[in-house]
């Protein structure tokens, strides 16, 4: 992950895009970059292997530029995340199917 | 990332969750959490950072789950993403401005 | 709305497309396009007006389809929501601040 | 849809919400309630359907209040757009497939 942040703040400094690159239009750059990762199953599962890939790629390098952007250790957030969602799903609640959590009767 | 994608990989076998992991769903998923994300910046730019990064985390799990599930290596993947945006972007056009290739006049 | 609807509908049936308009894909198609509409105001403000009419155009269009694919008066829906929404946002309560419901201190 | 863009207009005026309702700002609530549109199908199609009703409402405002916000007949842009379509989409070459028109070989 580090290496791929460094890689893309380089090439973001060369062309001198960090003026572009506030939070929120990252943000947007995401919701957008999903909607084409979205797009290659529109319709049906025959999906475009290399068009996933590329458009997966996409969402993901701007997910790193916003951690990067607003000084975040992604994969430090992503691992605090796994462990507040195993206390929100517990295997006991949660094995073979696909409640919310919000919705578990008690 | 590899550490991560086991984490997750351990975190829904244990709650059989692989079965709603299609390629599609996950997709969606990315755009749910995406516009999740967004709704950070909706009226203004005063973010809770707190929300950001909670929401940025559950972003790129779901981009890594699904490159684990359709057997990709992300990693490679980006690096790839950002060749050809080297080319697409070449400095000499891009620099200080955030034309898109398709409009750059010739 | 209503004759829109129906002209929707009758192009629609001469190219035989219900069978891909179920609502989930209605709804992808509506996240999707509506990725295409915000790409129009991706890294600043001076949007292309014709490009956001026709994605605009779009998301109306997946909206109003999907309404009629689940046999629902849009219109209705609508009124109903706003009669919803000015009970959770009380003139008193949101006069000139953006502050959700949520966040409303007693 | 004259008749709801003038009671949304009411409803924001009361509470001074104008200022808050930029062109951009309005996109991103699009994308963002497309987005909870979408997480009523994420897992399946078991839908709720009063769930869908609300979230669909809520898209089709944003877009009703974008149009008002730009100034733009949302009714003569659509049925612009299916003018458009029903020439990229003709029906001998879509009847029954849903290619996209830039995939069609001659």
């Amino acid at each position: 992950m580090k290496e791929i942040s460094e890689k893309l703040r380089e090439f973001n400094e060369e062309r001198e895009w960090g003026q572009f690159h506030t939070p929120e239009n990252l943000s947007k750059s995401i919701s957008i970059e999903a909607g084409e990762l979205l797009e290659c199953f529109q319709w049906n599962n025959n999906y475009d292997s290399a068009a996933v890939c590329e458009e997966l790629a996409d969402v993901t390098m701007y997910c790193i530029m916003l951690a990067d952007r607003i000084n975040v250790d992604l994969k430090e957030e992503i691992l605090k995340k796994i462990k507040v969602n195993s206390e929100k799903y517990p295997v006991s609640k949660s094995k073979g199917n696909s409640i919310k959590y919000s919705n578990f009767g008690d």
